[in-house]
């Protein structure tokens, strides 16, 4: 099949653009609060060189850019907390997705909704 | 064992405080775009009476509230898209938990990882 | 709409039959190794009183039964773990949907997929 | 940090094993059945060449391997829905995680939970 039948983004056939929103929790720290986990994974993830953009939000961060870049800093981050803050494990729960008709970014994913809603019932 | 030792939110013994990050999506719809009836969902939860609050963000929505409102909620919202929306099949994902130690918001979440980022780095 | 147009499970136009795959850990335990607790887990999911199936595998636990029957059996799980398992924080993940087209148990749904392996490539 | 410290699994510093729960459904396919999609991809998974082993249940497939190999075959899977099946749009949900105290299998993981069950109940 031609390459040309996947309108990918990047124009990379054997690659794809995705979305992921993932959320990463320490098990077995003597504290049940993990903010100062998340604080170290998030600033890990931000300062990413894989040219992934990243979002927080109270249930977690969300990821953007080709497939292979997301999931190679999921895995780097893992091994980070285990190296660096000596986590002995991480659950990690990630929610992804691909589509090949057309690219768009988490921010207008959530202006289209905010906006079909401003147009129903005013600002 | 005495109820006192459960200070969970709301003051109930059998109920409980709790953030659900939720995300439903519609199978079986002839059109990839979804926007639709995630602006649907969004505008019915928005819309709700079970007193919990929501915030939407490009992976789902969090939903704050009592577990059982949260979960009532969730229900409701899919005989909405089965009823009114003429949706054959959803698929659902739900990130929760709870924990008695403290009550936190989603944004008080959010906050204090930026906050220990902004002192690290500032701002 | 009447609610004969909604030909969910079970004759209650208010009701949905769902499955639902919880996978639920907690935080904050000193110890990485959390098989205690599944285990108490697993134990309260099988022996519910809200006519729900369970079934086990290694990411998580499969629930069918009644929507709000299973968002119950969750909450009175949380509750458990909570008070007599002297757990603070629980995180969960919960994979779950709804069709009004026709009913599947989990284990036909395993089945379908099977035999059309088996169909293609022999036993 | 010396990667001696790191006991990690397939002796490889940079490497993690894991265990990953996946989910793929596909959206905007003109029929809520999703068998014959979730058929292709289990045999796509089955007959991977990354030496990842998977177990199908009802909510989706386990695969076993390590990290890199897990998320390389989950994007190969992507590519090959998006050219060889045609699908547009593909909404995945991966529950996953990693630990450096020791290995476990899914089948493992399974079998201690129902000894500790058959140990306080009998069979």
């Amino acid at each position: 099949m031609s390459s040309n039948n996947l309108p990918v983004t990047y124009n990379d056939p054997t690659e794809l653009g995705c979305l992921a929103d993932v959320c990463i929790v320490p098990l077995g720290t003597s504290s049940p609060s993990v903010s100062d986990t998340v604080f170290e994974i998030e600033n890990y993830l931000r300062n990413n060189t894989l040219n992934v953009k990243t979002t927080l939000h109270s249930a977690g961060t969300t990821l953007e850019g080709e497939m292979s870049a997301v999931f190679q800093l999921i895995k780097q981050v893992h091994l980070f907390c285990h190296k660096n803050l000596n986590l002995v494990r991480l659950h990690t729960e990630i929610r992804t997705g691909s589509r090949i008709d057309k690219n768009q970014t988490a921010s207008e994913k959530v202006e289209t909704v905010e906006k079909k809603i401003k147009e129903k019932y005013g600002s």
